[in-house]
């Protein structure tokens, strides 16, 4: 292992053949052994220090500093755009020759805490997160004070973290003036961002509501509890069962609306000629399902190549690693059939 | 820290109060600085090791050994059963008090050694794979050999390694027999196992095929070159070019299926009236497609509780890591509306 100027250091082998003693009574005289006469035990030592003797498990850990591997905290590993972000980071991080390391959160604070601390137990040079809630950060502002190289990959609604992350209010802006433009003057939102404090896409379709001369209670909220399929449909039902029925919503995930779109072949509901339906996303699902999403897409290329591109650039330059610049990728809007 | 039996053993200040020395020189004398005077050098070390002294740096390592911690290795992150299994895992450890890491292999045997080592170099207490190919699997015999707590979840074609998983001979067997029970002579089979070497699916559906009389042709088997919704859709396209096309398709995992419902839709084909299709997996979209899908369950909650309770075995009982059973859990078939 080479020290900071360039000498090598010197490992047991090297004090062993530099004093004529084998491995073992070096070991043992390094380790004060009574066993070593004291005439030995006085020499291997000071041989030792002049050779600039590195004992093994210093040399493990230096060596283990740089890891070349990166740690993604995901809210949830069942969430199909985190996992489709995830292995487009990986793919990128492979071809810089990083390798990746996953946990999840479960989008709870608590499990944040835990998987930031396995991450940093495995010395991971850096570590990129989907926040488990976008209003509970203190923890790991902590972390990059301390200059660890960390990055966040959603939208926060405050300064002082790194931010690589889809800009959620203009999907949720493109999401409703669309509906909109087609004439609906009330929307039901299934909004899922609800558990972690994500209230950029709400925020963003306020804002098309407000800038149509809307009431703000044209937006009818309702918590699906959860983003998936099975919250979906349950939600669907609950917007139906509002005087006058909803004839827009918006799901704020792709499985959300895949399950609203469910709840209305069951119940014999046509889409998107009695209610429309626009998800948030793009996942693989929306093309292939009955009648294919109107989505916004979720850019998991351009979050990959940005958030890889600074998260190394954090690791190369600890200078880089006080930088808290918020970069938002511009979600397209995908007009399909649901609406 | 506790030994084995129980005795808890000497730190540096343990050694010091009970020699009467400082810790400084205590320190000093183990590792056999010339500045101790001999009598000192030698009474030291002998206390400490009377008091079964442990040095910093290996009690480090050895609290380090327990990190409380299983890694993960996944083919795909974006294979929806695979996800699902993964939660439930992490959700069983996280009772019993302890973390989850997860890393893809993408289905290569290299990604995959990368991964091996990444999570022993992070000390994880022993590691669950999803191997990247069934028939490619010395380098985790190695592991397995050299005492490492690990456990696969995936039926292999030879022994020599624990494994927990669903019998997909037996779901490949129970999907084909349904099909032929319902008359079908010719079954198409989009088989998206065959990069990882997975014959298990197609081994069952030719059982049940042979069962019937029907010669081994009559299972046409068609690789989508993966097991996406996107790779169902061409992999249909090409099973009706086959003469006569064949009526029933049996697809190895339920996103295929959905590409397969999809393509069927977009030419007019009605299911299951025209082509039965059943899936493999029994995914969130199964039961929330236009056409629900009749499909084998992968049971994901079996999978995790046995196999959380194998690898804690492992971990708690060296003896048990040479152990290399098979556990297999019979999958159900689930019928709903496309077969």
């Amino acid at each position: 292992m080479p020290t900071g100027d360039g000498r090598k250091r010197a490992r047991l082998a090297d004090v062993a053949q530099a004093t004529g003693f084998s491995i073992n009574t070096v070991s043992l005289a390094l380790r004060g052994s009574p066993r070593i006469p004291e005439a030995t035990r006085t020499l291997i030592p000071r041989a030792a220090q002049r050779l600039d003797y590195l004992p093994n498990h210093i040399a493990r850990s230096l060596a283990n500093r740089a890891t070349r591997t990166i740690g993604l905290i995901m809210t949830d590993i069942m969430n199909p755009t985190l996992t489709l972000a995830a292995r487009a980071i990986e793919r990128e991080l492979s071809a810089a020759g990083y390798g990746m390391m996953f946990a999840a959160s479960d989008s709870k604070v608590a499990n944040e805490k835990k998987a930031l601390a396995l991450f940093q137990s495995c010395q991971v040079d850096g570590i990129l997160i989907y926040p488990a809630d976008h209003r509970d950060l203190d923890h790991v502002r902590a972390i990059g004070a301390a200059g660890y190289p960390l990055l966040m990959l959603a939208q926060l609604p405050e300064e002082g973290l790194e931010v690589v992350a889809v800009d959620d209010r203009a999907g949720g802006y493109k999401a409703a003036r669309y509906l909109i433009a087609k004439g609906h003057r009330r929307i039901a939102m299934l909004d899922g961002g609800r558990v972690l404090h994500n209230r950029e896409k709400v925020e963003g379709a306020r804002r098309a509501m407000q800038e149509a001369g809307l009431a703000s209670e044209a937006l009818i909220a309702i918590d699906p509890c959860g983003h998936g399929p099975a919250n979906g449909f349950a939600a669907m039902g609950e917007a139906v069962r509002r005087q006058p029925p909803p004839l827009a919503v918006f799901a704020s995930t792709d499985s959300l609306a895949l399950g609203a779109l469910s709840w209305c072949r069951d119940h014999g509901v046509a889409v998107p000629d009695q209610v429309a339906i626009v998800g948030f996303d793009n996942t693989d699902v929306a093309a292939f399902c009955e009648i294919p999403l109107t989505t916004i897409n979720y850019a998991a290329d351009e979050v990959s190549r940005l958030s890889v591109e600074r998260i190394l650039a954090k690791i190369a330059d600890p200078d880089a690693r006080a930088r808290t610049a918020t970069r938002l990728i511009e979600p397209e809007l995908i007009i399909r059939k649901s609406a």
